[in-house]
C-alpha cells in the first residue's frame, strides 16, 4: 500500500482530483492510499501545488518524490527542504491548451482580426494580410511547451525562428542560442511569444533594450511567465509605437490589479493568465505514470534539474 | 507561339500580373505572347476575371481553354456562350490565406477571445475554455479549401464533421453527405464554416429551419459566399440567441452597404472578403500549367463541372 500525500492548498483543488486521481492510479496498476494529512514519515510521495501549509519538506524523509501539479517550478526550486526528486507537470492537456491559445493569438495578429472586432466606422477596408509564410514569428524558449507552440505555427507555414539556452535541433523550426542568438531571433520577428521558464537569468528579459531591438512595430505575445517582462519598459515601448501590440496572460500579480495601466492600454490584450491550466483528467494520468515509475525503479517524467532551475 | 488574351475587367488587375504571368510561362517552357486585346479568332486562351467587356465568349472559336483567376466561377456556368473548357483558379496562396483566416476565426469564438479583446470593465474572469477536442466543428463543403480547412482544425484536435454532396472520405474527419447527414452536422457543432460553391442548391442552404437546427448559441462562420445565408433568417436566429455569433467575409452585395443591419448587429463580425484572395505570384504558376497541360494534351487542373455548377 503506497501513501500518497495530497498537498494542494487552500482553494480545495482535491475536489477537482478525488475522482480522477484514484482512477489514474488504478488504471496504472497502483494500490495506494490517498489523504491530506498523513504523518510526514509515513509518506510515500507528494502530489503538491505550491502552498503555505506545506513548505518544509524536511520531515518527510520517507518521501520518494514531490510530484508539482503545475508546470512552473520557480519557487520550489529555490526551497532548500526539498531534496527529493521534484518532477514538473507535463500535462497533455496543458500542451493542448498552451497550443491552441498561442495558435490562436498569433492567427488573430496576423490577420489583424481586432481591427474587425471592433469596427465602430463599419470601415470595409480591403487588405488582405500577406501569408503567414511572409510572416516571421520568434518563439523564445523551446521546452515541452515551446516546442509544441513552435511546430504548430510551423505546419501553419509561418516561418518560426526558436531560441533557448542551449541549441536544439527541431525539423522545421531554425533553432538559435546564445546572446547573438538571441537579439538576431528579436530583430527578425513581426511576432515573438514567451515562453521561457523563470530563472535569475531570464527575469526582465524582455528589458528596455531588447524591446528596442525588437523589429518596429511588432506584437509581443507572453503566455510564460510574467516577470519575464519588464512592466515599464513595455508600457514605454508601446507608448512609442517601437511594439505595436502586446497580449498577456500572465502578470507579476494576479489577478491583475484593476489600477495596472496595462487594463485600459489601448495596444495590450489582458487574458487572465488561461493559456495553460492544468486539467485534472490528463494531468492524474501523469501522476499515475511517474508513481508507477519511481515504484519500477524507472527514471521520472520531467524531472527538475534544480541547478538549472526547471 | 501562344495567343493568349488577358480580360481582367477595369480593376487593372493586369498591372498585379503583368510580371509574373510572363515569368511563370517562361519557367515552365511557355512561349506566349499576352495582350489585353487579340481578335478573338486568333486567342489561344483566355486568362479571365469576371468584367462587363467580355461575357460573350461565341467568337473565340479558335480558344482552347477560359483559365479564370477566381475561385467562383458561378457567373461563368450559366453562360450559354462559354462552351470552351473552363478551369476555376485553386491557387495555393489562396488555400492557404484560407486555411489561416478559418483556423483563426474558429480558434478565436473557440478561445473566446471577443471577451477579451473588448473588456471596458477589466474584469479578469479566469475561465479557461475547454480543449479544442472537446468542441466539434462542422465543415460545409469539402473542396480543395474546404478539405484543407478541415484538415488544419482537426490538426488543432478539434472533431470535425465534413458534409459535401458526394460523400467524401479523407482520414481524421468524420464525412457525411445527403440531407439526413446535414441534419445531423449541424446538429453537433458548437461552430459551422460555410465553405460550400454556390449552386441553385446551396442558396439559402442556411434557411430559418437549418439555423433553428443548429445547436442553441453555436457560432457561424461564411468565408464562401454571400447568397449560402438567409440574412433575414439569420439575423433573426442572431437576435434570439439561437446563433451567438455570426463572422462573415462575404455578402451579397460588396462592399456591405453602410447601413446593413450586420454593421452594427453586437453578434456580427464583418470582414471584408479578405478570406480568399488570389495572390498573383502562385495563381499565375497555376494559368502556366494549365496552358502547358492543354499544349500537351495532358487533363486540366481544376476543370469546371458545368451540370455540377463548379
Amino acid at each position: 500500500m503506497i501513501r500518497i500525500l495530497f498537498s494542494g492548498g487552500p482553494e480545495d483543488r482535491w475536489a477537482t482530483y478525488s475522482d480522477v486521481l484514484p482512477q489514474a492510479l488504478e488504471a496504472a496498476g497502483i494500490e495506494a492510499e490517498i489523504r491530506q494529512d498523513w504523518p510526514p514519515e509515513q509518506v510515500d510521495y507528494i502530489v503538491y501545488a505550491p502552498n503555505e501549509d506545506l513548505t518544509d519538506f524536511s520531515p518527510y524523509v520517507n518521501c520518494k518524490a514531490v510530484l508539482n501539479l503545475w508546470a512552473g517550478v520557480e519557487g520550489l526550486t529555490k526551497n532548500d527542504t526539498l531534496t527529493q526528486p521534484l518532477t514538473r507537470m507535463v500535462d497533455r492537456g496543458l500542451t493542448e491548451g498552451m497550443v491552441e491559445w498561442v495558435t490562436g493569438h498569433v492567427l488573430r495578429h496576423h490577420l489583424g482580426m481586432d481591427a474587425h472586432i471592433v469596427n465602430p466606422d463599419h470601415e470595409w477596408n480591403w487588405a488582405p494580410p500577406p501569408l503567414a509564410r511572409k510572416r516571421p514569428v520568434t518563439m523564445l524558449g523551446l521546452g515541452e511547451l515551446g516546442e509544441a507552440c513552435a511546430r504548430s505555427l510551423a505546419a501553419l507555414n509561418f516561418p518560426v525562428t526558436g531560441w533557448s539556452r542551449s541549441l536544439k535541433d527541431i525539423d522545421g523550426i531554425t533553432c538559435v542560442a546564445g546572446d547573438d542568438g538571441l537579439a538576431g531571433a528579436l530583430a527578425a520577428a513581426e511576432i515573438v511569444v514567451l515562453l521561457l521558464p523563470l530563472t535569475p537569468e531570464t527575469r526582465n528579459l524582455m528589458d528596455a533594450e531588447r524591446l528596442a531591438g525588437m523589429k518596429r512595430g511588432a506584437v509581443l505575445i507572453n503566455p510564460g511567465r510574467g516577470p519575464l517582462i519588464d512592466d515599464d519598459a513595455l508600457l514605454a515601448a508601446l507608448d512609442d509605437g517601437q511594439i505595436a501590440h502586446a497580449t498577456l496572460d500572465v502578470f507579476r500579480e494576479e489577478p491583475l490589479p484593476r489600477d495596472h495601466p496595462y487594463w485600459a492600454h489601448p495596444r495590450v490584450t489582458v487574458t487572465p493568465h488561461i493559456a495553460s491550466a492544468t486539467r485534472p483528467d490528463t494531468a492524474a494520468e501523469v501522476i499515475a505514470e511517474n508513481i508507477r515509475r519511481a515504484e519500477a525503479g524507472e527514471p521520472l517524467l520531467y524531472r527538475v534539474d534544480r541547478d538549472a532551475g526547471y
